[in-house]
């Protein structure tokens, strides 16, 4: 039995829950190794406070979870099978009879939460995302490591895209030349949709890369990360391409003052409202409040966007092991958007930054 | 108010349904023309039996949403507000008080149904689904042009991929130069993870492309789609690169026939069993029945697995304006496999293939 799965039993034990169903890609493969995309097929694992765990997944992805190292029980279904039949089988084979299990609420849909209900007419419900989420939010060596190498690569793509720069491409040629090159690497999986943006384009907080072409003048801002080993890194780097007006700089120099305050105030005991503030009470003080319309960052491992937010009102304290962005942001409409973010891991006493892309504004001739 | 809402509200009145509320990005798209992936955030559309509809988005996609042309309320939150209390004093303000409510019960998660059922606290809820399914299912002529170009463009990109083929390149290089093509002609996003598959690898239902080389004697197994306008193309081709060995012939020449005797048994009023049964039953003459695991195919549209299932068991008729894809495979262990994937249009007399590639077997040089 592996220690995440130890945990989690013990944690059942404390709790009074006979079972725990998880069913979201993310916590599957934290807790088995398995990484199983189902699209609109059930992926499950059940989990008890003594009995064997097992897996519920589409019969053709068994072998890939044997290799992955799951030795327990599978419930392989076809595309003809109904697979709560064979999972009411396997619980009654258990002699489980629930009072108490624990879902993932922000996961499950209502159509299996009602199966759910029926297989255990008993139980009350309750959200297995204290504990997964407790358990993923400290990372340990193995997954850092695998992290600082997502950063690293993260790094390299914003490299090719600045390098790809060039008058009357579009947001899109860019965008190519940078995952062609992460392919060449063996990247076959980004975080999340690219972003290169550009002109007006940049001030969209969730603009959509299209046929928008570099214009000398613009910001360009490049958002992106790569999966390695199943995890994901996530960057923001904006560049001037040729000259730009003094109202754009002091946008990216308040962006970056910003930045690198909440940065520095990371460590251990600090809370995410702080970190929050460090970097919002200088965007608000330069007059830029109002531009800045979303949270400071948010939680970063095998999910994109994991727990913690990093915003206001969060008064969690960070702690060793915990890695999350900081991605402050100016849009104003008509003049540009900048936005920066770096993955940063809290250390015993302070802070590593993942992200190494230098953070001083780039010109790019 | 667009015919689509119309709809909608018509049948909530059918069904002394108070609400429905909608909250998976394909259905908000598909009544609103608004697309918003809100990750973990909180996307909703309610709409009722007479009074106004309301979107819920995060505030930095309200304009999104009003340059998509919603012209009616919208509840914009930013990530320090609670968007149930602003949903809360919306529907007070338009005094209902539910007993019933239609939520997609395939989507919304328990977290968010609890906090649907405090806001309705006397209402059952039942499947949205239900009726959206059956808007999204008939697809009208503009969606059809539409997915006449997703197809193309997916034949087009199979056209690229098949022509990268050389001794010793990887997977993910072929899969590279066809999204480089693609982002060329303006492509952003691809339906999915775009699978490039040689040797081994090809007789995994859904492996995953990787440092795989192609060799001489191999399949290679393209299956891939792309997004056009927020619609969905799969295809799936496979060719031979250099000679094949007479089992690797045979595998190919079953899956070809029944693929094709498939195709021709669809029109309106066949059932989707008969339709999988054409394939099927012609890959178990063969004797290959056990290496065909999945089902034959699956509705496309905003979604590229959508409403309706393409398998033995439903007995629904196929009715004229449904679009699917037809993808019998057979998957040998150490020898190979082979999918043929085509979209089908229904039309009011037969069928409309909408992807071109050819698919008599292909030998690569």
């Amino acid at each position: 039995m592996n220690t995440r799965l130890e945990k989690l039993m013990q944690w059942l034990q404390e709790k009074n829950t006979e079972a725990a169903f998880l069913t979201s890609t993310p916590s599957v493969f934290y807790m088995t190794n398995f990484h199983c995309e189902p699209h609109e097929r059930l992926l499950g694992l059940f989990v008890f406070q003594e009995k064997e765990p097992m897996l519920i997944c589409p019969k053709m992805e068994e072998g890939h979870a044997r290799g992955a190292g799951w030795t327990h029980e599978i419930i392989g279904y076809t595309d003809t099978d109904n697979p709560w039949d064979m999972i009411a089988k396997a619980i009654k084979a258990r002699g489980i009879d629930a009072n108490a299990v624990a879902i993932e609420k922000e996961h499950l849909n209502v159509e299996r939460y009602e199966h759910i209900s029926q297989l255990f007419p008993k139980a009350s419900f309750k959200p297995a995302e204290e504990k997964v989420r407790e358990l993923r939010l400290i990372k340990d060596e193995k997954e850092l490591a695998i992290l600082r190498q997502a950063a690293a690569m993260a790094d390299y793509a914003v490299e090719v895209g600045v390098n790809a720069i060039q008058e009357n491409r579009s947001e899109l040629e860019v965008l190519a030349t940078i995952e062609h090159e992460l392919k060449k690497k063996g990247i076959h999986k980004m975080s999340f949709d690219t972003m290169v943006l550009t002109g007006a384009n940049s001030a969209l907080p969730h603009g959509v890369p299209g046929a928008n072409k570099m214009q000398r003048g613009d910001f360009v801002l490049f958002d992106l990360g790569v999966i390695i080993d199943g995890y994901c890194s996530d960057i923001t780097r904006t560049v001037a391409f040729g000259e730009i007006s003094d109202e754009q700089k002091r946008i990216y120099d308040t962006v970056l003052k910003g930045q690198l305050h909440a940065v520095e105030s990371c460590k251990p005991g600090a809370t995410f409202s702080e970190i929050d503030r460090a970097a919002r009470s200088i965007i608000a003080d330069a007059g830029y409040g109002d531009f800045f319309p979303h949270r400071l960052g948010h939680g970063l491992g095998i999910s994109v966007h994991e727990y913690p937010d990093v915003k206001e009102g969060n008064n969690s304290p960070l702690r060793e092991g915990m890695v999350f962005t900081i991605e402050p942001g100016i849009y104003v409409p008509n003049v540009g958007g900048v936005r920066i973010e770096d993955d940063v891991y809290i250390t015993k006493d302070g802070v590593e930054i993942l992200t190494k892309f230098p953070k001083e504004l780039q010109f790019v001739k």
